[in-house]
C-alpha cells in the first residue's frame, strides 16, 4: 500500500511545493492540514483550495482559534510563561496544537507519514516530533528541508518544472511565524546581535515612540481565566485578540533577545506579543494579590520549569500534566479586576480588587484600625535570626 | 555603668527626638549615626550637627556612597535581584550596610544597646536586628516605635516640652526611604489597592508620558560588574549615579505592586529605581549571550533565593555566602556593552556584544557560512521524545 | 460566660494535672480529648475514664488510625517525606490531625480556648498552632510548660496538693511521642551527640544485630496507596501495622540524627519508624519503575519542600494543597508489586513488577530481541554537549 | 598523514581486539592509554606490555588513583551524590578523568582521534564525548561497538583471525565497570526486574546475613575532605581504600535499582560501593552537625542537580563549576570526627563532634542550663503562620 503523508500546511510557497514533492518522493499521497490560530493573513478556504491544486487528495482546514487560546494561551497565562524571563513561548504553543490535529487527520484518512517544514536546527522539529511521539508513535515523519536538504531556492525550481498554480513572489527577507500569542520574526541582518530592530520587523505593534493617547483596560479574571474586559464577558480568543488590538496600538509587547535553543546553540529572536505581554502583567499581579507567600514562591520554580518544557517540545510529558495539576490548584482564588494602564510600550497596574484577595487594609494600614500586633514582632524576628546568629557565633569562634 | 546606645540617625524628626527621648529611657548616652547612601537631600555635616543639637554625644557621619554601590548594589545586579520579580530591594540593601556601621560605632564608643526606628509590622525591623544578631550578637536593640510605642505625635510633643531645635514641618503624607539604588514611598491612600499611583509620589523619574527625546546609553560590564557608560570608565556609584538621573529622566523604574512581607502580611509598595532596573535590563541580556543555558537555568533558582534572602534580612546568612559563590563564578564571563534604548518609562537592549560571547553566527546563521549539522538533529530528538514516548504508550495501554 | 478550655489530652501525668490546673488558671470547664493513633499502650477507654476523674466536664475519644493510615500517613508516604533524608515526620503527621479533632471537639462543645502540652522551644507547638491558626483562628491557645512555665515537678506538687487519682511513678528518663507512623525518643544523655544511643531506647525494633530468620514480604501498591501485602487486601492501617511488626522485628528503621528545628536550633533525635521506612523503600523503587525521568526528577523537589512544609507545621497552607496536586497526579500509574527482603535492619528490595511499568526489557537489553537504535545516539550526544562544547571553546579563547 | 587514534584501554579482550581493527579501520596507529583508578585486578604493567603485543605503537600506563579520589571521589562526597538517591555515580565519575588523560595523550602523541569502547545505549559514550567536546573538540571519536557495530563475537573471531595473543575465556556472564568509588554489574537475568541479585554478583562487598562482629571507625573531616580514620592521618585515596574493605567486610553499599538514563531508556543496575556509602553517610551526619539550616536545605537541591550533570557526562560544563563554587563555600566548616558503627549492611552514625557545630547543648537542652527563651515563641508561631491563617479565613469566605 502507497503511504499517505499528512503535511502541516500553511499555504505557502514551501509548503505547496511540498505536496507534489512529497508524493514524488514517497510514491504517495499527500493530505495538507491548516490551523487558523489566529494569525491573520489570507481566507483559510483560499488556502484549503492550494493545496488540493497543488495535489493535495484531501485538505482540511480546522478553524482552531477559541482552542488554540483556551486550552493552550490560557494556561501558559496561568504559568507567567516567559522563557528566560521574557519570551512568551508563541511557537512553543502552538506546534502540540497542529500535531494534536495532525494525528486526527492521519486517523481519519489513514496517513502513515507525516511531514512538516521544519529545519534541523531549530526548536520546532522538536516540539513537532515529540508531540507525535506521545500522540501516535507510529508515524513516521519526513521534514523535507532537514532530511532532504529541501530549500526555498530548490522549491521555486520545482514549482516551475511542475507549473505549479503558485504565485512566487520577491523573497521576503524576513522568516515569520505568527499567530494569537504573538508573532516571531527572523532575518539575516539581525544575526548580527548589535544591530538593532527596524521598525520594518513589527506587525502586531505600533511604535511605541509614537504620542498616543493612553488606554485604560480592566481586566477580569476567574480562576486564573481571563473572562471579561471593562466588564464585557468574553471568550478567552475574544479577549486576547481584543488586548493584541489595544496593546497593539500602544506599542507594547516588543521583545529583542538572544536566545538558549534546545538545539544547544544561541540565536537572537525578535517578537511581538501584545496580548500575551498585557495579560500576564494583569494576571502576576493578581496573583500577588490572591495567592499566600509560599505558594506564590514556589510557584515561581513550577512556573520557570513549565516555560522550559514547553519550549523545549515536551508539551505531553508526564512531568508537563504534573506541573499543570499544580498551577491549577494555585489558581482557584485568583479571581478578581486588575486596572491596566497602556500606553508607550508600556501595560502598568494601576488597580487591583479580588473577593479573594488576601491583602487586609486592617493589617497593613499604618492609620487608626491598624489590627497588627507590633509585639509579636521581637520573637518572630529572635528566633529568625537564630539560625544565622548561632553560625556567625561558631564563624567567629573559628576565626 | 550607663548603657550608650548607637543611634541609626537619618536627621529626621523621628530620630532627632529619639536622641533625648533614648537618652531619657535607658539613662545613657546617645551616639547618632547617619550614613551617606547617596539619598541626596541634606548636606550631611548639617545632619552631624543636628544629632549634637539634640544631645548626641558622639555624631558620625560616614560617606558610604562607594561602599554600597560596590559591595551591595553591585551583587544586586549580579543576581538580577528583582523581589517577586518586581522589587530591587532597595531598602533591603542599605538595611547591613547600616547594620555594619552601627556595629562599628558601638565597638569604637564602647556602645551596648542599638536603636533603629523601625516598626514592628515591616520588613526593615528584621533587617536591622538579623544583622546585628550575625555582627554582634551581644549589643541590645531598642526599636521605640515597636518597643515603646513611640510615635510621631509622641515626638512632636517630646520635641515641644524639651525645646529641641527642630523644624516640625507639616507631616508630609508620605513615609519615604531612598538611597542610591532607589526609593521607596507609602502612604494612606494607596493602602486602598484599587487607587492609581499620582504624579506627586515621584520623585527619581519624570512622568514617562511626557514626550522627549530618547536616550541611548552603552553599558560596558566586566565580570559581571559595570565599569562604564559610553566608554567612560566610571566606578559603580559613578555608573548608578549618571543611570538615575538619565534613566530617570526617561521616567523609567516606577514600580507599583502588592507585596508580601516577611512578617506575613501583603502591603502595597510604590518605588522607583530608575538605575537598578536599566541595569538589570542590561546585565540579563548580557547573561543570555555570554552565560551557557543549564547554568542560566539554575541561576534563575539562585536568583530567586537570594532575592528572598535579601529580603528577608539574611544577608549576613551562611546560605547568602554560598549563594554569593555560586553567582561569582557565573559572572566570571559576563564582560561586553550592551546599548540600551531608554525612552518613554523603558529600558531596551538594541545590541550587545561580547568578546566572551557564545552566540555563534556560524552555528545560528541560515545564510552561506552555516556550519551546523543538522543531520545530528533527528537522533537528539528521538532520544530527546523518548521517555515521553514510553510514557505515552504506556499511558495508552492503560488505557 | 466561663471560658471552656478543649486539652489535647494523652492520659499521662502532665496532661492529666493539666486538667483541674487549667480550670483552675482559667475559671472554667476543661474537655478532654484523646485520639487513638496506633500508638498503642493503654486502652482508650482507661483514658477516657482518668480524664473525667480528673474534672474534665467532657471526655472524647477518637479512633482515629484509619484516618491517620489513609490521611497523613499514606500523603507521606506518595511524597517519599523524609526531612533531612532521614526523619519520616512522626509527630509533624500527628499533631495536624490532633487539631482537627480539637476544632472539632471545641464546635460540639462551645470551647473557646485550646491548649496543648508542648514546650515553647520545640516544632510541635508550632504545629498545634498553626493548624489552629487555619482551622479556627478565633480560638484562643494555652500551653501550659511554655505560657505558664508549668513543669513536671510542678505537676507532681499541683497532683498530690489536690489528691489526684493519678498514679506519680518514677519519672521515666525518656520523652516520647509515638504514633503508627513512628516512635520519637529524647532523653537527657542524647543530648550529649557525641554518646551512641542504648538498647533500652527502641520500642518498636528490635535489636537488628540479633541473628534471625529473613522475612520477605510483597507490597502492592495501586495509585501510590499501598492496598495489599502478599496478596492480601488490606486497609492503608492495616498495612503500616503488620509492616510495623515485621520490619520492627528485624531492627528497621531506626534513626539517630541532628536535626534543624523550626524555631532556630540543632537537636538531637532518635526515632523508629520499621513501616514507614520499609514502605518509603519499597514506593521509591516502584516510582523508579513507573514514573518519567523528568517528573522524577521534579518530584524530588517537591518531595523535599512538602517534607520541610510539613515538618514546618504547614499542613494547612495553600503551598502544601498545591504540592498535593503535583504529587496526586505524579502517583496515578505508580501501581504494581515489590519484593522487601527484610534483614538486620535493612530492607532492600529483590523484585519490582507492574502492568504500568516504563522499564521495557526490549530497549534495555543487550541479548538478542534489542530495538534500541544505537545510530540515534551520535547525533543525540553531540547537541547534548554542543553548549559546554561552545563554553569551553570559548573558555580557551579567552585563556 | 595517517590518523593516531588514542585509545581509552581496559586491557580486557574487547578492547585489545579493538587495537589491530581500529588501525585496519583507520589506516592509522594505536596509542594505548590505560588508567589505574583502583580498580584492582591485573598487574598495570601486565596491561601495558599486552597493548604493545596487539600493535599498539604506544602503549601508556597511568597510575591515577590519588588524582580520581581528590578530584573527583571527594567532589562527589561533598556533593552527598547519589543519582535517583541511590546510586554513587561510580562510572560517571571515572569517565571524565579517562577523558582528562586521553586528551594529554592526544597532545603529546599527536593524535588525531579518540577511541573508547561504549554502546550507542548507554551513559557513558555520552560521558566520554561530551568530555572530549569541553577539553579537545577537535579531536574525532570512533566508538567501535556503536560506530562498526562491533561485538564481542566479532572480536573473538578478529582475534583467531590475526592470531592475537589473548586468551579467550569463556564468555563471564557480567559486564562490569569498577573503581575505586564502587562496582556495577549487568547481567542478562538481572534484565528480568522481577529477578533478585545472586550473591556471585558481588566483589567489594561480602553477604550482609553472615554473622560478624561490628566494626566501629572514626572519620574525621577537615572542611568537607576526609582527611584520617580513627585518628591515623591518610590521604583521600588511602581512606577510601580502607573503608572499601573494612565497610566491604560488613556488606555495606550493595544497591540494586532501576535507573533513568540519560539516553531516554530505563535499565537495571547493580552496584557495590561501600566506602562511598559509608562515607556519604558520616559526611550527610557531619553537614547535620555543622551547616546552618537555610543553607543545608539549599544545597540539597544543588547537591542532586550536582549528581543529574555528573550522570548526565556533564562534568566539565559551566554549570559544574558553578554549583562546585557553591559547595566549597558550603564546606568550609564542615569539620570534625564521625564515629560509624559498620555491621550487617549497614553504617550507622553513632556519635559526632566538631569545633565548628552549630549544635548548642544549652540552647538544646531540657534539662538545668538551658538558654533558650521559651517567650519568644508566641511571637514567632504566631507571625509564622499568619499567611496561612490569612488564607485559611479567606478560603472560608468564598466557600
Amino acid at each position: 500500500m502507497s503511504e499517505r503523508v499528512v503535511l502541516a500546511y500553511s499555504g505557502g510557497l514551501d509548503t505547496s511545493v511540498a505536496i507534489p514533492y512529497l508524493a514524488e518522493q514517497t510514491g504517495g499521497e499527500v493530505i495538507a492540514v491548516a490551523l487558523d490560530l489566529g494569525q491573520g493573513g489570507e481566507d483559510m478556504n483560499v488556502i484549503r483550495e492550494r493545496a488540493l491544486a497543488c495535489g493535495a487528495v484531501e485538505s482540511i482546514v480546522v478553524d482552531a482559534k477559541e482552542e488554540f487560546a483556551r486550552d493552550f494561551c490560557v494556561p501558559a497565562l496561568q504559568a507567567n510563561a516567559l522563557y528566560m524571563d521574557r519570551y512568551p513561548l508563541v511557537s512553543g504553543l502552538s506546534r502540540p496544537l497542529i500535531v494534536k490535529h495532525l494525528v486526527a487527520a492521519a486517523r481519519q484518512f489513514g496517513g502513515t507519514v507525516v511531514s512538516h517544514g521544519c529545519t534541523g536546527k531549530g526548536n520546532d522539529q522538536v516540539r513537532f516530533e515529540a508531540g507525535l511521539s506521545a500522540l501516535h508513535p507510529e508515524l513516521k515523519v519526513i521534514a523535507p528541508a532537514r532530511d532532504y536538504a529541501w530549500t526555498r531556492d530548490k522549491a521555486i525550481a520545482f514549482a516551475e518544472e511542475k507549473g505549479l498554480p503558485i504565485e512566487v513572489s520577491a523573497k521576503s527577507p524576513y522568516s515569520i511565524d505568527q499567530n494569537l500569542w504573538g508573532r516571531a520574526v527572523e532575518t539575516g541582518f539581525l544575526e548580527d546581535i548589535w544591530n538593532g530592530p527596524i521598525e520594518d520587523l513589527y506587525d502586531y505593534t505600533a511604535d511605541p515612540a509614537q504620542p498616543r493617547e493612553a488606554d485604560e483596560v480592566v481586566v477580569t479574571f476567574a480562576g486564573g481565566v481571563p473572562v471579561a474586559l471593562d466588564g464585557r464577558a468574553l471568550t478567552p480568543f475574544q479577549i486576547i485578540d481584543e488586548m493584541n488590538k489595544r496593546a497593539g496600538a500602544q506599542g507594547i509587547g516588543r521583545i529583542d533577545m538572544v536566545e538558549d535553543r534546545l538545539v544547544g546553540i544561541k540565536s537572537r529572536e525578535v517578537y511581538e506579543a501584545p496580548a500575551a505581554i498585557a495579560l500576564i502583567t494583569a494576571h502576576m499581579e493578581l496573583e500577588n494579590v490572591t495567592v499566600e507567600r509560599d505558594l506564590a514562591r514556589f510557584k515561581r520554580s513550577v512556573d520557570q520549569r513549565w516555560g522550559e518544557l514547553v519550549y523545549d517540545g515536551l508539551w505531553f510529558s508526564p512531568l508537563k500534566g504534573a506541573l499543570d495539576a499544580f498551577i491549577a490548584d494555585a489558581q482557584q482564588h485568583v479571581s478578581g479586576d486588575i486596572r491596566l494602564r497602556m500606553h508607550a510600550g508600556q501595560a502598568v497596574v494601576t488597580g487591583r480588587r479580588s473577593g479573594a484577595s488576601l491583602y487586609s487594609y486592617d493589617l497593613a494600614t499604618y492609620d487608626t484600625g491598624d489590627t497588627f500586633d507590633q509585639s509579636l514582632a521581637k520573637g518572630f524576628v529572635e528566633l529568625w535570626s537564630l539560625p544565622s546568629k548561632i553560625a556567625a557565633m561558631r564563624d567567629r569562634a573559628q576565626g
